[in-house]
């Protein structure tokens, strides 16, 4: 009975690592839609995004079903909590890779981006993708030093972050008032993406070692 | 025993209902620290946020305990689980009335605003709260009508953001990128605001019917 409730655990670690990937791919997509202005890579990543609340929705009846019938109690009831938290903060980054899908297709054939601002939107892109990479890694192999390296990976993003708001704001700003407000909510999406995945490997610390780690600070400039 | 766990899950919404009163209160102080750019009452809503967070804390260590010691199934279960949900959103409730309460600190003594949105912002502030405080009425009377009712209030807000962003992209605007900026990112804390009561209120309704209703649609304009 124990070995048959830690088969289900693994399996919905799994589950869980599926949903990273998903999320990663659709923001790998998204950032190259919104690059490129690829009209069918957009619609790619909006249409699966269903694909991501799917999986969501199957994690958590895993979840439920597991409370219910084994009735679990300390590690093992954390690490169920925090796999259905988890879910939930990839299904958002799953909404926030289609926030970025959907700004390419509504500039479509326009490119939305000034290209002042598309370097940094790549590598905020390219960060914000291996975030979720690397949150998959730690929910399958539960390593608590390779979730603190989350956190480096995140302080990277705030940078980027925090430098696209003084692009934006720079008296050389020549792209006028609906490109900043377009370039300001395409940062959130990224940094928001960024925290949910340092959130997913807190809550995988928190199963390993008892103990949550500082709380996720979502600063805005 | 069934008796005491009621008295529980009774106790749990109580503290549920607590933190909306909390947010509640935070986006009403934080709202008009904006709008007459009062630094004292801005420094209030962030000094309190820690205490938003310690009653989630609390929300959810006692979910925890009548998880690990009376093993609930059916709708009792389902019942503690939207209870750690809703802690969620409403902590991050907290968050959104704390980065409307930074953004007037950061400028203070400047507005934030520019006048031509401020009457926008009055009401968008005004239906947020009157949101948190419908949900807090959810919790404690699980009335399913009533939480229907909070969609209509969020529609209201999501209109009230479309139209913040045909001001903003107005020819008219003369209030330069970086206010632009400011009011993108703070239209957008309330909607999101306004997205999370909706979001507890149809946890509630879920315990009750057994049925999620419709996706929030976290739409950008």
């Amino acid at each position: 009975m124990r070995e048959a409730y830690r088969v289900e655990l693994d399996e919905l670690a799994v589950e869980l690592a599926g949903m990273c990937s998903m999320v990663a791919t659709a923001m790998e997509s998204a950032t190259r839609a919104l690059l490129d202005a690829d009209l069918g890579l957009a619609e790619q990543v909006i249409g699966d995004d269903v694909k991501v609340d799917d999986a969501r929705s199957a994690c958590e009846e895993h979840a439920y079903a597991l409370l219910a019938l084994q009735a679990p109690v300390a590690t093992d009831l954390r690490t169920v909590l925090a796999a259905i938290h988890a879910a939930e903060s990839l299904e958002r980054m799953g909404d926030l890779a289609l926030h970025v899908a959907k700004a390419a297709r509504r500039r479509h054939p326009q490119p939305v981006l000034p290209e002042q601002v598309a370097p940094l939107f790549r590598e905020m892109g390219r960060v914000a993708v291996e975030l979720a990479r690397k949150a998959e890694q730690v929910i399958l192999t539960k390593d608590v030093d390779q979730a603190h390296a989350l956190e480096d990976a995140d302080d990277e993003i705030d940078d980027l972050h925090r430098h696209l708001f003084t692009v934006i704001m720079d008296k050389d700003w020549s792209n006028g008032v609906a490109a900043a407000v377009d370039v300001t909510l395409l940062g959130r999406f990224y940094e928001r993406f960024a925290d949910h995945a340092v959130s997913v490997a807190k809550r995988v610390v928190f199963v390993v070692t008892g103990r949550m780690p500082g709380a996720s600070h979502d600063e805005v400039v």
